[in-house]
């Protein structure tokens, strides 16, 4: 076991950020204590500022999955059709959600590494959308802002819920300004810190909406009880406190401080981009403009397995990520969403350069 | 926030092993590394053995309830009748979990302190039962020994599920051997680790039986992928090698393993069972051969309230749990359960007498 860990350029989990590993360290805290109470309150209200949102976010215990199904069922009824635009595995696991949850998907398929266009959305009535900000599996970033206008430009009633699983502090997104009706994310992304804590924002309309829908993930349950400073279930307190604290030491605490630290990490993951386009690679994201500023994707060159690919940056000290699905084998993917000690960013883009040069 | 935190005694969650917190200071590892998987195989296999099961142990990212619900949906189909004795706040849990699913729960009802009898079972058949092992509300220890035996003779296709989330590692339970499908217990309460881990135990006829129900919660997903050493979602890995790493420190490797160290937690508990009793305090559990190992649960004393109790084992760094539904401002609740430094324990039985010696 002692053994020493490859730091990871996979697009999550990530490096935990030293506030969160700092917090792991301390004292099991009762979730039913003042001092939960008042971390749990102030998570929600920090989350929901930055997430632009005069609603609410609610906690769940559970992967980014888990905060996906929650709203999903917490949002529609059984039978409720939505669109959803699929181009890449998390948006194919909207479509799987949907159907589990008893709704009517209404699927449009798109290539995986195109981004979804407003004019994608099919010719028919729809009471919602599912749609996917950052798709982890191609690094496109998908025009959630104009996707939702033109669905609810032709169904006002119509509720939109985006997947910022990995798009959480990296790129702008707003619920109320840009017509979203929920956003969900998770702990192991941006915000650095270990997995097993999920949430969704909820702006005030879907707020109002919430219908009860199972047990675990029933978010009327979660809200009567996180009103009070509760979780319904014993939460992942350990989780809490450190997303809790890497928001405090970045100096998160409103959607205005989002602007300077998403560009640096913006920047930082599109040097990536930079330096594989300059040894002659191909972006898997089909234009500049919708590479996501959470993972940079590449195909492999001719004549370079992932396999091969993987154990060369594992031989420098480094996990990357392979493809998934229809990409398995075919692209590879890595991401400067963690955290970097000085210099280590550094060091990972020349090693990634240097494994990368054509022979 | 640099408050000392007081010291649990409550029933969970409850003061981490050593283990757990050295475990939670390594860097953040990669669920889909090699690494990883043998954590997963090794964690399973090594509960399994521990619930003395030849069949397998799903681990589920989520609380206790999370687990609970998931063995519900994927054991039973919708309509299914189930025994569900409630004599207490986690009994009542498996009867709202077994409606929430759809099932036809036959509800009997226990005074809360009492424990539920094998001639408590109703005159009508069903499609199992859903029993709680040490109901952490009450201090009770059920014989889910005997309840499983008498639901399997007059129903020998009855699906039998064992709530053990406090029970785990405290007192024996044997799954095939006690005649049970199914066991749910999760990190934070005998494990001694961080929330967010909960685990299934399935007996080989139940694993044949699963079905596919909901997605995240969704079981049969998870064997798919945990046989690979995989799971479906973005596992809690912290708390999969906080639990592993605290197995491996206890030496619980089998199930032979937990005689000695069970007796010592039990007796650890009953501690405080003996001194309640010989300053006249009555114990919840009607009964000192239903005492759970788990929990220590007392009415409180005439003209004391439990505000003022909890206060006081406040002002000693303690932290102690009080009453749930109708037991809430009439009882008090203790627990040994936890990891304790050299002379800790000591000192908290001695602050339980003095703070509990009537005036």
């Amino acid at each position: 076991m002692a053994v020493e860990r490859p730091r990871l350029l996979t697009p999550g989990p990530v490096n935990l950020h030293p506030a969160a590993i700092e917090s792991l360290a301390r004292p099991q805290l009762h979730h039913r204590s003042p001092e939960a109470a008042a971390l749990v309150r102030g998570l929600r209200a920090r989350l929901a500022r930055l997430l632009g949102t005069h609603g609410e976010v609610l906690l769940v215990g559970g992967s980014g999955t888990a905060a996906m199904e929650a709203a999903v069922r917490a949002l529609f009824p059984s039978g409720a059709r939505v669109w959803v635009p699929v181009a890449g595995k998390f948006s194919e696991r909207w479509a799987e959600i949907a159907r589990s949850a008893g709704l009517d998907p209404v699927v449009s398929e798109h290539p995986w590494g195109a981004a979804v266009r407003p004019e994608d959305l099919p010719q028919t009535r729809t009471d919602g959308a599912l749609l996917t900000h950052s798709e982890t599996s191609t690094g496109v970033l998908h025009p959630v802002r104009e996707l939702a206008s033109a669905v609810r430009a032709r169904d006002p009633e119509a509720v939109v819920v985006v997947d910022a699983v990995t798009s959480f502090l990296l790129t702008p997104l707003q619920l109320e300004a840009w017509g979203l009706d929920a956003a969900v994310s998770g702990s192991q992304k941006g915000l650095m810190s270990p997995p097993g804590l999920a949430f969704v924002g909820l702006a005030p309309r879907a707020l109002e909406r919430l219908r009860p829908a199972g047990y675990y993930l029933d978010l009327v349950r979660e809200r009567s009880a996180q009103r009070e400073g509760q979780t319904a279930f014993t939460p992942p307190m350990q989780v809490v406190e450190a997303v809790h604290a890497v928001l405090e030491a970045l100096g998160l605490k409103r959607r205005a401080d989002l602007e300077v630290y998403g560009r640096r990490k913006a920047a930082a993951n599109a040097r990536f981009y930079g330096l594989g386009e300059a040894l002659g690679l191909r972006p898997v994201p089909e234009g500049r403009e919708v590479q996501s500023p959470a993972t940079a994707a590449f195909y492999l060159p001719e004549g370079l397995g992932y396999a091969e690919l993987s154990a060369a940056f594992a031989g420098r000290g480094w996990r990357i990520a392979g493809g998934q699905g229809p990409l398995k084998g075919r692209i590879f993917r890595v991401s400067a969403m963690g955290h970097f000690e000085p210099g280590e960013l550094e060091r990972a883009y020349t090693d990634f350069s240097r494994l990368l040069r054509p022979a």
